[in-house]
């Protein structure tokens, strides 16, 4: 069989609509990944977009043949996740491809999960040119970032976001923080929570500053989806916390255990940590941050609570050192995204007993 | 007489050479301003470059004048300052640019100063074409910046520069800091203090650190010009500090007010103030901080003192919040240029007694 040819200018387009059809699902999919597919026909025109629906729905590709009925024959599909290949709620994505005539398929991230993965074995064997990695880097870095880690980890993503003035003040001296950061990078939490699996805060936070956790849309009113709350600490919290109200879900966790709280998120392998400064310093401790995201504000504080504490640091050889994956401005705001440049707590486990 | 031409590219360029010749000796003129200068014969090519002599020695463009010799009649000066009317110790460069025959004059900022301004008339009056204004941002926000500030203002220019984590922290929780920031960040901060008139520091940090607060190049070697080093607080100092070594001059001032310490650099309008906390945040809350330099590094440590410690801010409202003025990497930190989006104790001072 010849080498499939290099892909087009059509089909890199068409990763971009998958990418974003997937990214319209995330959070809504778990413990399913959110995967965007398209369609193309066999002069390389858009028939049909699709993304994952909710657990139990049809996957991305089943949902893109749909939509594209007829034209799919001789055509080609671009997946933002390796098709499935094995019979679960919904028969394998690998085997529709096939039924729908599609000659073609390219596809972003390959599938870790050994009983999923082969869907490109299978396509391949019937005939079908297959490109694995098309895009791969934007796609494992994005959206489907969070549920790769969670197949070659076994535990959630955790990122652990924080607002901070340029000394790393979360608060003026008087426990005011409202507003450190400026509205654009406000706005952009409420896009990302409207995202994600679940929001983690400690006791602390709820008891003072008794807030929402709701996903906003710019109006107020609250987002289509919203993620599961979780409120971890020994201490009770107020039957009238807002966080106990019926916008989302909510889950109290009594514990001061930071595994435990992953273990109670296994499904939900999407997590953002919104804090506070004792809690993140436990999660960071234990090596259960996976990334942080940190909105500076050009502001200087001189006083008040500092946005991590108790880090497990005692002097300045065990700093806990990060790499920059980017820095952007948002509005007046700095928006840096950085990956831990120690070890990781899957890591830890693995060279455990090593040289 | 015709309006004069647009500037040339030869134009442009000889203006990058003149801001080149004038951070050459960045540090060495005070209290007279690092002009450079650059002369361009009749056909536009480089006849002679300039920069300020030390007090006392020839202006910038005496300077590029003599190197230029008979090539510059008919020729065109490129000047980062306005050319000085005034008849001081080396008589007025306006006078010497028409007795060498000079036709044409560009220059970058105008000479707040009353008695020095009105070099651009007297050319003009003589025939000669003037273009004012010519790259002036790029002159005012760089090599001429602490000089147009103290002209413009009484007082020296304050740049506040400190190194932390993103939690803002300046040294772990046992004191220990070296090092916070990269090896590119540290060798920015030594290029910087070899073109300074003068660096101050509290008792605090020569008490904590000992450090010696010269310029040194990449190998370690003393830079040739050594900034002025300033001391002070109330506490003494031991006899054995670093600080009071032979490598450069050093002034102890035993006051706690600010004030005192800017009008004792009366003549040393660059100053750069490194710390520590407590400095700068007295600083900070006198209105006296220009500029701040803060080299961000992609560490978090949970615990330690932090950069910045009373500087007068009770609550949200009193944030002293930043403009800024711009973003880079350095190396794996960030470095970011930032200015006062509060009023300046000179502001204040003019506004007092307004609605
Ligand atoms: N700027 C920001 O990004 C941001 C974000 C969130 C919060 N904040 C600010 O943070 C402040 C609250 O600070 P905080 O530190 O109290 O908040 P926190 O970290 O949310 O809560 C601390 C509580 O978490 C519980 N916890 C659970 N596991 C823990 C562990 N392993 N180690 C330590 N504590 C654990 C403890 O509660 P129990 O004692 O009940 O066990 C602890 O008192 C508020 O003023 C809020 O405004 C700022
Ligand atoms: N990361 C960085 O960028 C950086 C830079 C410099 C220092 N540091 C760290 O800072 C630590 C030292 O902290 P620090 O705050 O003691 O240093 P500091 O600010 O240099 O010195 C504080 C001292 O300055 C004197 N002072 C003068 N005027 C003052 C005023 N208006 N208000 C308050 N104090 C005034 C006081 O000394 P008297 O009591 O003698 O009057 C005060 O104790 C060291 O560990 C050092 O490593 C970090």
């Amino acid at each position: 069989m010849p080498a499939p040819h290099e892909p087009t200018a059509a089909e890199a387009a068409a990763l971009l609509l998958a990418v974003d059809a997937s990214e319209r699902v995330r959070g809504t999919t778990s413990p399913n990944p959110p995967v965007g597919a398209v369609i193309l026909d066999a002069h390389g025109v858009v028939a049909g977009v699709g993304a994952t629906a909710p657990a139990g729905g049809p996957h991305a590709e089943v949902a893109a043949l749909r939509a594209a009925g007829e034209r799919a024959r001789g055509g080609t599909a671009v997946v933002t996740l390796e098709p499935c290949n094995h019979h679960g709620r919904t028969g394998p994505c690998s085997a529709a491809l096939l039924a729908a005539g599609v000659t073609r398929v390219l596809f972003a991230a390959a599938d870790p999960n050994p009983q999923a993965a082969g869907g490109a074995d299978t396509l391949r064997a019937a005939g079908v040119e297959v490109i694995a990695g098309f895009g791969a880097d934007d796609v494992e870095s994005g959206p489907l970032r969070a549920w790769l880690h969670r197949q070659r980890t076994g535990r959630a993503h955790v990122t652990w976001k924080f607002a901070a003035s340029l000394d790393g003040r979360s608060a003026a001296a008087d426990g005011t923080s409202q507003w450190i950061t400026g509205p654009q990078a406000r706005a952009r939490v409420h896009v990302q929570r409207a995202k994600l699996d679940a929001i983690v805060v400690g006791t602390g936070t709820v008891l003072a500053d008794d807030p929402w956790l709701t996903a906003r849309n710019p109006d107020g009113t609250l987002a289509a989806h919203q993620p599961l709350r979780v409120v971890v600490g020994q201490r009770p919290i107020p039957a009238g916390a807002k966080v106990l109200d019926d916008a989302a879900p909510t889950l109290v966790l009594r514990t001061r255990d930071p595994r435990e709280v992953l273990d109670a998120l296994a499904d939900r392998p999407d997590v953002l940590l919104e804090g506070g400064p004792h809690l993140a310093g436990a999660f960071l401790a234990a090596g259960l941050v996976d990334r942080v995201l940190a909105f500076l504000s050009p502001v200087l504080l001189g006083a008040g609570a500092s946005a991590v504490e108790d880090a497990g640091v005692g002097t300045i050889g065990q700093a806990l050192r990060f790499h920059r994956e980017s820095v952007e401005t948002v509005g007046d705001d700095l928006l840096l995204s950085l990956t831990p440049n120690f070890p990781s707590s899957s890591e830890k486990n693995h060279t455990q007993g090593a040289d």
